[in-house]
């Protein structure tokens, strides 16, 4: 937006820093805005998907899984990463399936984020999920987590009380909250 | 935790992969819990922390910048990187001074969160402030955005509408929405 020219940076060149097993990592030159230039250095991220699944007695799906980098085992709503070429819809279907082994009858999109817009091109898409159906999980191989529900009510203490630390999950509370309290409205799809 | 030992992993070697001028990215090999093996690459981060300012008539101080990851002019709370050996209050105040001009003579810790549990050991501690007064802001080098402030409302408006797509700034929605409800405490301590 020109607008925005006085706070746009412009890419000038790149260079592969790191292909790794998981990380893709880039450095650009950029232009900014007064003339000067600076070196910008992130992760490249396919994006992904994470869910917010009720049961029909208004429970939230969560999951327990050791996060290495944090040393810790973290509760989170379940998510992954997009294949390529696959849609957000798809992807939640199959990663709310693998991971925990739940269909859904009916899909919202909430809001998305980028969880670190300093070094990451990452952005989540945050869909809510119910009508859901106990099928079969299909963990990766090397995958571990537990699987649990809570209730609202619950979730939010945890976001208060420091037992929910994922910034998907923190997130999601303000959603969670509004639209239980009919506030935030959902434009809800039912799945053919 | 014994209790999770059926999730925990632990480290059995680790390899520098990159140390750029920004990113710091190691792999590490890791001890699944059914005893296999797994690689896990992810970006070693000082820690951070992030500041909710409310001025004394009750908006809450946001910045605009372009952020080059997401080729997009994000809206954010203030926010900086923890300098070595340096309190996340003291870090607070000078990123709070440094970005935006503001001085706040009372301080409370609301909560911390992981914004990528799967790549990055970056923490951030997301403190609110109160009792503003305006000073001069001190920019660094190549550091160019907007300071403004939106009321409360404004600001859960924008989280629901998709204007705020930043993770901690979505993340504090909720606990600035409870504290303001009354329902959520905060422990401020008065700077000396």
């Amino acid at each position: 937006m020109t607008a925005d020219r006085h706070l746009t940076e412009h890419t000038l060149s790149r260079e592969e820093l790191l292909k790794g097993h998981f990380l893709h990592v880039v450095r650009e030159s950029v232009r900014l805005p007064d003339g000067g230039t600076a070196t910008r250095e992130y992760i490249l991220h396919p994006g992904a998907v994470a869910i917010v699944p009720f049961t029909d007695d208004g429970r939230i799906v969560l999951e327990r899984q050791y996060r290495h980098p944090t040393r810790r085992v973290i509760v989170e709503i379940p998510a992954g990463k997009l294949d390529p070429g696959e849609s957000p819809l798809v992807c939640g279907q199959r990663e709310l399936l693998e991971e925990t082994g739940y269909v859904a009858r009916e899909w919202a999109h909430a809001f998305t984020m980028y969880p670190t817009v300093a070094y990451s091109d990452e952005a989540i898409q945050i869909w809510f999920a119910r009508g859901l159906t106990l099928k079969q999980a299909q963990l990766d191989h090397g995958e571990f987590l537990e699987v649990f529900t809570a209730t609202p009510q619950e979730y939010l203490a945890w976001c208060r009380d420091g037992t929910i630390v994922d910034s998907k999950t923190l997130a999601a509370a303000a959603w969670i909250q509004n639209v239980l309290h009919g506030t935030w409205k959902l434009d809800w799809q039912a799945l053919p």
